[in-house]
């Protein structure tokens, strides 16, 4: 049977000496999984497509469909699928029933299994071609298999199955590409022995959509347009989504794996992301130019947190998974089947504009769109009734990429006609006025220029051409991969402990999944939802109520952290208030640790009515690091509080643990300098608040146990050492904190429990438990502390 | 007559003596302007609801018509006035017509010209209350005539017609009050030699608007929904509108003088954002709280520069200034009567939210509103169709106060319903779901509550009861208006010289008024109008131009300062991105003097991009002053441009003249300090960009001629004397700002013209001129000279 196709083959390739030199080569396409799903639903046709398209373009061509499947079933699966291939609209019929049957001729199905059966298609065709004059041009490999078969046949390829030297080796892989940067890159490891990297061809389908396709070179075309405002100074957010009606029936084993962020979030939507973020190189075909650029987009994308993201389920998931897993009654699955994620990336052109991914399965419709929104920055005179399409400044100005399905049923790009006419070369999209009456995004459709394209394509057909022509900007490379693998797989490894919330799936899902940005943060809008998941919820009824009581004879606010931070934070405004009211300035001293973290963020964020003009702020300690160190204090200070809130220069007071170039140096007298200025400015050197932590060993400020110096004596800042790095500390004395009008100590969380518990017990100790020494002679003195803390 | 009149109302207060011991005391109301519009319009009808509302409340009145008019025609024009006073639907007709037949036996008409006139009236006020037995309590003196008139009045009244000693007097006054600044702080002054600021009622009539008189209310009764989100993270803009379709026709004497900003925007729109932008107080009912709040946000106003509003004039205003003022045919009038200004301020809770104060004549439609726009952070997972109004937060969220006309046609509330339903206390609001179908800023009415006055009343019937009840709140406080002019002045001063853009008028109009905002800046969205007003173009071909040249030999760049300051601003950027380019970082080295300042401002407010995070910012020279100084050239730049910036609090640099609590003292070693502090992060303690100016004798930093310091040496920063105050200065020396990677000198103003010219011609003597002393080894140095420095 080989022997007949390979016959077949040569009579029809059948060129004559002169010709075979003219001839560009031969190119040999194999596609793995030939009997597959995919390959019947997309890959033949593309392959198909390929053929129409360059067979008169001077390479010629053989197709090896193979699988695992034995050879006389292989071949009546492949055969059948291939008689049905459907002529495109732009191709005579005459035409294409020609190129149809030679198709069909050139084409061969063939098991691949032994490392012999991979040696002997090699042979073949290097006879095939010995026979007919013909130089080879190269060898694709569409590899339409499951991830585990990747290394064998990748080893086969390359030790039995490479090209001549000098001809090219094409191995194209479908995602899933790992499940987090670990496996990814293990994976890539694995291939890398077995291939050269410009010979694997990643392929993500998105990247073939045609609106997805046309991103870049619409970009590239409206330049001058766009130019000006594609910056967080002109564009409102941005909007990535792609939203299914179908489950996951059937696929739940590999689903239960994945779950959406890693099926879509991950490859889809980032690659659009990156499209759309990515400073636009001069020239666009130029694949390293796009790489370089693209991988320069990554590395701005900010680490997103586990409050980044949304995410749900649907409600029959969790059957669906214990009936096709075999699990038990008691299992229940945090596997998302919805997730909106809210990217931003740290850079001049997008600081500060929120790019939203959100995609989910069994949604109230099927539609995939990339939405732009620019800021409204103006004022329309005229009642709205008589604002015009194209010159009203006060209507909607959006950039849409409409990916297909929805309302359209058809790819196209919307431009807001207020925006402008947009340049649309090449061709392939054509300007259409259709669908009278439909409203999409907030504006008549009548609101836009839209255009569709000439012809539509899919997205493999697209992709198997871009292969063909070498073009690797449209599929992705190891070092792209493994940058949107290590942006998300923090995120996903944080969310594995959270619960989705559950969604009944369609148009019964309402307002259940609406989320909203607060800050770098995103939450559900509809937060009185029924918990169905009952058996993890921790909330308490008290989960808001703080608690007052006493601790060390001295007041006690308890809470869970939340509103104890927000109870702290009015605490220090109200004392900000009253200290100004009597002198005019409020002298306020911040510890190190991280506790006070959620405290600046809550004061930044919060208290805009704060009187930071005349507050002064003051390090309680410091670590001896330069103050730009993230180990420093004050550089968190900095971060999360000092760059979000308006202070005087002048009223910043950092520890001078940095003088004359060098660190905590006794002689350069440090500790003098920060108590002589505490002397200039604060009266009596009489802060109106300290606050203070503790740390396990029962130390607080920079004040450990046994210290020989700060818990006693004349001093006010001094140096010390810590028993963890950095060493060498600057801190305020008991001394000091002592003359404080008001202390509060804030300590949280349940590593803090037993120290609590000792200290509540403890007199005055200060050489064992330092805290034990906080005793303000105003006798104003509070503690705040966290249910965890208090109650372990 | 009097006596006739008086005997009358003596009959109708013919209260028995013990009645008269009940009465809270007779109250006179006397109105000046009896017969002039404002009277026939609303004014009598507002006295008459105020006698309507308060005849059961204890005090007695006499009403007394005044007027220039002699007796017998003022007498009949008045009171044919009065018998047609209308009665409130909520009185019953029975007793509106009792009450208003006494309420016409309660008033009468007199001439008020002279001192005697004064002297009489009071007089028999004084008769008429011995005679009843009743005690006075207070006079209404409602000053409803030209302010020319108020002087002499004011005169007559403190002279003549003060009520007994302990009764109050009450002198209201209707707008204009003053023309600018200067002149308004005269007739306060004027004012204040007669009268007590407690006893001056300032009408802004727009503040008895129903709906402007329940801002402060509502955002009292909603504080809880409010509090939270009355702030710039989520208050996208704020619009306070008042459009007029009629035109100033018979008014131009008044309208050519004053034009829309001193008519509307500097009274009625500033009052409505003081009420939205006020810090609300804990008790609105505390005039002295609101007031004390109001000013504080005057305080917090950034100052408008020229470029914060746009102008226009409809296009026959021209026409009736000629015509009815007698002017000729080349007389051009620039008063606006349309305007659209931005205002915004500097505190925490609204910095950068856009408040737009828009007003003009010969609009498209009648109506006032202020509205109020949220910002939309929500992404909905629900195709828009499917949109909930109450649970949607993708619909608009909004909140109205819509003063009246337009298409409502009466003062409403209306909040968006996925906000929160407001509380809506006192009874004098009710929830209507009226007018179906019709849409309202982008939303149909549906989607809001709306509130409409549960009785409407004009605005002058509410403000005369509050006169009567003494709620000074509602009223303009001398401290009020002169912060409102203090605000608007400097901007009418610098509008008078801009030709405003010509509208035809009404529908007409489309989109020529729309405008739009940049940063601060406004400008009209359609920029190719035809400029009709051709004649006042002063505008050179220049104007806009830099002019490149040599200037000792090197690259001179000259402008107008405007132009020049852009630029050179623009260079700096570029400076700075090529530095971070390099090393990552951009060492600016900026001097003091007063050109920098426009400097400081264009960077902080036009160059979003600048990299500020990589940006090490120093001083090439300081006074021996400390930094919080108003001499400092640190403070100055911490209060131009820090302030205003995102500069990390490491890469500020001070100069150290402040040390151990003492200025400059030679052995605490400032200089060295700096000198090392630069060696530890500049690069060869190379800047990167050193900022200098020159002094008219020749100084360039602190470096004055004949310094025995600082000209040459090994040093980098030293200690000066400077000829004038403050004496001692610490300064770069000419070798350190030698070394620099670019120097740029930026001369400006008439007064340094003569330097300019000297040192154009002066070779390398530092001894003598300082500045000729600077020419750094790069051999990169660029003048910025302005074109009077250049040309004189």
């Amino acid at each position: 049977m080989l022997l007949r196709a390979v016959l077949g083959l040569v009579v029809l390739l059948g060129v004559s000496t002169s010709k075979a030199k003219e001839s560009r080569g031969h190119i040999s396409v194999v596609l793995l999984g030939a009997t597959g799903d995919l390959a019947k639903k997309y890959l033949w046709q593309g392959v198909f497509q390929l053929y129409l398209d360059e067979v008169s373009h001077g390479h010629t061509f053989t197709f090896h469909g193979a699988a695992q499947t034995e050879p006389e079933r292989g071949k009546k699966l492949v055969f059948g699928r291939l008689k049905k291939l459907a002529c495109p609209s732009d191709v005579l019929p005459d035409r294409c029933a020609v190129l149809k049957d030679q198709f069909l001729r050139l084409t061969e199905y063939r098991q691949l299994r032994t490392a012999e059966d991979y040696a002997s298609l090699s042979r073949e065709i290097t006879i095939l071609l010995s026979q007919e004059g013909l130089e080879e041009a190269g060898r694709i490999f569409y590899l339409s298999v499951p991830p585990f078969a990747y290394a064998e046949i990748a080893r086969h390829i390359n030790s039995s199955c490479r090209p001549r030297p000098g001809a090219w080796l094409r191995v194209v892989l479908e995602k899933p590409f790992g499940h987090d940067l670990r496996s990814a890159q293990q994976l890539a490891n694995e291939l890398s022995t077995f291939f050269q990297e410009e010979e694997i061809y990643r392929v993500d389908h998105y990247l073939g959509k045609q609106a997805v396709a046309h991103i870049l070179p619409f970009r590239d075309q409206n330049r001058h347009n766009l130019d000006p405002i594609w910056n967080r100074h002109h564009i409102e957010r941005v909007e990535i989504v792609l939203k299914e009606m179908v489950d996951v029936r059937n696929r739940t084993g590999f689903y239960e794996e994945y779950g959406v962020i890693r099926d879509i979030h991950q490859n889809h939507l980032t690659e659009i992301l990156m499209l759309l973020a990515m400073e636009l190189p001069a020239n666009i075909s130029s694949s390293e130019d796009v790489i370089r650029s693209k991988l320069q987009a990554f590395a701005a994308l900010q680490s997103p947190e586990i409050t980044s993201a949304v995410i749900g389920q649907y409600e029959a998931y969790n059957s669906h998974v214990r009936e096709e897993l075999q699990k038990g009654q008691d299992y229940f699955s945090r596997t998302p089947t919805f997730a909106g994620v809210l990217v931003q990336l740290d850079n001049l052109r997008w600081e500060g504009v929120p790019f939203i991914l959100a995609s989910g399965k069994v949604l109230d419709e099927r539609i995939g769109y990339v939405r732009i929104l620019f800021k409204n920055r103006a004022y329309c005179a005229q009642n709205e009734s008589a604002w015009d399409s194209e010159r009203s400044q006060c209507k909607l100005k959006q950039v849409i990429f409409y990916l297909g399905h929805g309302e359209l049923n058809s790819p196209a790009v919307l431009i807001s006609r207020n925006l402008f006419k947009p340049a649309m070369l090449g061709g392939s999209w054509t300007e259409v006025q259709d669908h009278p009456g439909l409203h999409l995004f907030g504006q008549p459709l009548s609101d836009y220029y839209m255009y569709v394209p000439v012809a539509e394509r899919d997205a493999y057909s697209v992709l198997i051409s871009r292969i063909y022509h070498g073009k690797k900007v449209s599929f992705i490379t190891m070092e792209n991969l493994l940058a949107s693998w290590g942006f998300w797989t923090p995120l996903l490894d944080s969310l594995a402990g959270e619960a989705p919330r559950l969604y009944p799936g369609g148009q019964e899902n309402k307002h259940l999944l609406d989320f909203e940005m607060v800050g770098r943060e995103v939450s559900f809008v509809v937060k009185e939802t029924v918990q169905v998941m009952n058996a993890w919820d921790e909330q308490t009824p008290d989960k808001y109520k703080t608690i007052q009581s006493r601790y060390r004879q001295s007041q006690l606010i308890t809470a869970w952290p939340e509103e104890l931070i927000s109870r702290l934070a009015s605490d220090i405004e109200a004392a900000a208030m009253s200290a100004i009211g009597c002198s005019g300035e409020f002298h306020l001293a911040l510890s190190g640790g991280s506790s006070p973290l959620a405290l600046f963020r809550q004061l930044a964020v919060y208290h805009y009515g704060f009187p930071w003009r005349q507050t002064h702020l003051w390090l309680v300690d410091e670590r001896c690091v330069p103050l730009t160190d993230p180990e420093s204090n004050f550089g968190k200070l900095h971060d999360r509080l000092l760059h979000h809130i308006r202070v005087p220069y002048f009223n910043v007071h950092p520890m001078p643990v940095h003088l004359n170039r060098r660190l905590c140096v006794e002689e350069d007298k440090g500790p003098e300098l920060y108590a002589n200025e505490i002397a200039a400015l604060v009266a009596n050197a009489s802060f109106d608040l300290v606050l203070l932590g503790v740390g396990i060993d029962g130390h607080t400020a920079s004040l450990f146990p046994h210290s020989p110096v700060g818990l006693e004596g004349s001093q006010d800042v001094v140096f010390t050492e810590s028993p963890v790095k950095p060493h060498q500390r600057m801190t305020f004395t008991l001394p000091l904190i002592n003359r404080a009008k008001q202390v509060a100590v804030l300590v949280m969380g349940k590593g803090k429990h037993d120290i609590v518990t000792v200290v509540s017990r403890v007199g005055h100790e200060p050489q064992k438990w330092p805290v034990s020494g906080v005793n303000p002679s105003s006798g104003q003195i509070a503690w705040y502390v966290d249910y965890e803390a208090l109650l372990g």
